[in-house]
């Protein structure tokens, strides 16, 4: 890219008005343009941040963080989108026991929102709830707005819910779409989203049901592996399939983790709990029945053992296209031998791949800060030129 | 208000000028015209925040929030505050358990200030120790900046002690200011400040102690009511008598709610712990007595117990002028049947005023931000200008 | 100083072209002229600030923080410092017991760095392992730079370590330089680095060893004293000896406090404990031995209480020179009957210091943001100047 105006002119192509004043609940609620328009900003802020050229389009205003889960990566993801538009992070954790409802959420929300401009919200750990919630919290800063309580509506950016992990996915996305030279590229591209064995517990299934109610979109030929009784949710697959029929690619499932490889350009081997284990896991949490969680974590630990052989090899690998299909892993991987005796990888594998997989987590935070902008900015084109003309320097070194 | 004139005329008329360079710890010791230049103020910066012009007056700068108490819209209101003056949140969180004395607090609170300009304190916990706390920090930091150790001195805002809460009682006055259509309407309106019953123990005296401190002051009739027993500090009872006879206004106890309600323009039906029993729990967490603490949260909820009675109920709120006072809460309140089988206030009546409790709770920022402003800067009015002038944008969205 | 050219001008005499792009381990790992060019620009942001002038050369970025062990002091002068130059801190706590090991690390690193320009760790709990993760972050952002992961390179500044407390003893340093007038006034002045009792256990060995290994490089004579078995790292005695005869000063050891103390320019009163004990500590928290670790907390105390006699006590102070060196802590301090029975120092001399003392406190957020500055700007004079001709308000008073 050589200037902005390449990415203002695709921006011109493309008809994301809804986004604007909007949220970003799941990546299938979105057009097609919608997320090529999250994917060419998020390219333009990191085109303008790397020739030292500012993106503040804050002077103030606060990015409020609600994590359900601990977190690292995506915690550092979103306070550097904020921070690069020019918010001020704010935390509001408020304990993975601690589920708020119904009125408590209203006024939180407001209370939280007189100045804030941003919420993001990481909730995975309930089944039918992260999501909900999230809109709970929309539904209550939308009311606020409308009722003259706020002078702005935060945007929603969910930062992974039950459902899906739209950042993240659309991370993994515009890697793709740069590792292989364009969202063109990708047609009849074969792309093998499969579960890994992993030594813990639990993990959540957005990252599966985020990746094939996205990756469908673009022509791939998207498997979904898994050993029987890991399913992820039947909503989610049945977007995949509407997804791969109006795209003209493909959405085939198997319970062999070879299939899945033969012949991939892309795999994503990845281990995560059974949506049913998930469910009831859910339903414990709820009754507080500390008990029954640890039998369930035990049971589900055996459950996994039988699936050993669940593991990305280099053996694997050779089937794929080449030899050298493109690993991706939204990290930390459980890696055989280091993080672990058996993972999900072997090292050499991993190895080959580390900085492949760093760069793939570095689209995150401007994924995150591209959604914002979308919300936020009126006139997304004339302020990206804006931006680039006044030039203001991110640092002065020199 | 048409322009920023309109606010820089009515701080024209009033002195001020003992604000500069001081702190906010009570009501009471400011001047009429000193609340009104805090009002006034919060109301310029939000009509410029809303006209989206930059009220940064901080280039870099350190406000530091002390709570040791949980709490999150207050420490989301001093966020909002310090960060649109151009200030950085730092949290210094040192727990319940430590009550830092003399020596410690006198250093400490220089270790913090080299770049802070604000210090935000929370600490309403123990009788006789939170505003008394914030003196000894005020004391070290006006010490450290005599001696050259500080370049600037931070200013103090009291976020609530156990004796008034002046950022909320100020916004919940600015409220009414607005609700009713100026300050000169409120001659002769009736205002309740009643007791009502809670599940819950210990509820601090800061508002109810707050409000008929402020509110006095006003040319109104204010009414505090509560059971036998549930008596605030008699220092503030006779602040809010002078107060009265000052203003023109009058202050009245009672022990019936009915009465408090009948007639009344206003009413604010809140619950709180005795006077006498936060003193003991003071001693017991001073001993380090975690069985007496026990013993006396017991012996409290079995005295609140005896009113749950007190509560304002539909009828409750019939009796009031024209059946249609305007109903006030400092936010989280006791909703029968929502966040309690019997609390506060009926969830009919709540519900009534909900999006009026949340614009009450959207002044709090503002008051914030006006304390700090008038504490800093030397010349309000000409900076007011400057930045409307200026019109540096608050966001760049088109 | 009256004008900004005073410090470039000094700069302009030294060479630290190596310090560009490079990070802040040790002291004695940078040549003079470095130091000095991090004294003078320490004192160029210093004026600066209190004349008002805006020193920020960053619109947006991330100074990361990583504490292993609880500080208030050190994280609100690492906050101060980002703050100052316009990076926004973001915190990355893991706690005391996680100690990360090789692939978490680079990992982690890299994920938290996209946008992060500094990361701060203070890591002095494990002997042999705190300096020693500090470079496992720094080659870990180093080899993502490389690669392209990142597109700046976060600095590092060690926040204290097992073997130096760089900041700390720097900002030491700078009170030292200005109170007696220059560091030319240094030559010949007696320096005593003494343990002293405490009543607390395990403090670190950091400060000692920074100062032995930083105060020998100015031509002082420099004494290290404690009682049998306190003995500090070796390898850092010969750093200091080495230097003490590059300088022209000298390198002493003692195991007499009233030795250290006789005539006596500056003194440096504080506990440490026992370098083999720290070993046999690290040893015991890899182990997870919690009884083996209380037991030799008990030791430890035991032994210390043999040396309550080594004390900073008036009369100890009136055989220092003229009965008046300068009495140096890092705070917070033990002091006897307020703090603590015994202690490291005497009430009533603390009391006579304690603006000093505060003063030299107040040196460390300019250290640490000189420290920044002087890894980031290519050009230090010339952005010194531009800031100063910009002039651009730090804050907007009048």
């Amino acid at each position: 890219m050589s200037s902005i105006k390449d990415f203002t002119d695709r921006l011109d192509k493309l008809d994301f008005r809804n986004m604007y004043e909007g949220d970003f609940f799941l990546t299938w609620e979105k057009t097609d343009d919608e997320l090529s328009a999250v994917f060419t900003v998020a390219d333009a802020l990191r085109y303008l941040r790397e020739n030292n050229i500012s993106v503040r389009i804050f002077d103030s205003g606060l990015g409020v963080s609600l994590f359900r889960d601990n977190s690292t990566r995506t915690r550092f993801s979103f306070a550097s989108a904020c921070n690069l538009l020019g918010l001020e992070v704010q935390d509001l954790d408020e304990g993975k026991s601690q589920i708020a409802h119904g009125e408590t959420v209203r006024e939180t929300a407001n209370m939280i929102s007189f100045m804030a401009d941003v919420i993001g919200i990481r909730d995975d750990m309930y089944i039918g709830k992260g999501n909900r919630y999230m809109h709970d919290v929309v539904d209550a800063v939308t009311e606020g707005y409308k009722e003259g309580v706020l002078k702005q509506k935060p945007t929603l950016v969910n930062l992974q819910c039950d459902i899906d992990h739209p950042t993240q996915c659309m991370a993994d996305m515009l890697h793709i779409i740069h590792h292989f030279g364009g969202v063109d590229k990708l047609r009849g591209k074969k792309i093998a989203m499969t579960w890994a064995y992993s030594p813990s517990y639990g993990k959540p299934l957005s990252v599966p049901q985020g990746v094939i109610g996205l990756m469908t979109r673009f022509g791939m030929d998207v498997t979904l592996a898994h050993p029987d009784g890991y399913d992820v949710m039947k909503d989610v697959e049945e977007v995949a399939r509407k997804n791969a029929a109006a795209s003209g690619g493909s959405f085939a499932r198997t319970s062999s983790m070879e299939e899945a490889f033969r012949d991939a350009d892309i795999v994503y081997p990845k281990s995560w709990a059974p949506y049913a284990a998930m469910e009831r896991r859910t339903e414990l949490y709820s009754a507080g029945d500390e008990a029954g969680i640890r039998a369930l974590e035990k049971e589900l630990l055996a459950q996994n053992a039988y699936h050993k052989d669940w593991c990305c090899t280099e053996e694997l690998m050779k089937t794929t296209a080449k030899g050298s299909a493109l690993y991706l892993h939204c990290l930390p991987a459980d890696i055989n031998g280091v993080s672990c005796v058996d993972g999900e990888v072997e090292a050499s594998v991993f190895d080959r791949y580390r900085t492949l997989l760093y760069r793939q987590a570095g689209f995150k935070p401007y994924i995150i800060a591209a959604m914002i902008f979308l919300a936020k900015v009126r006139e997304p084109q004339a302020v990206l030129r804006a931006l680039s003309e006044a030039g203001a320097p991110r640092h002065i070194f020199e």
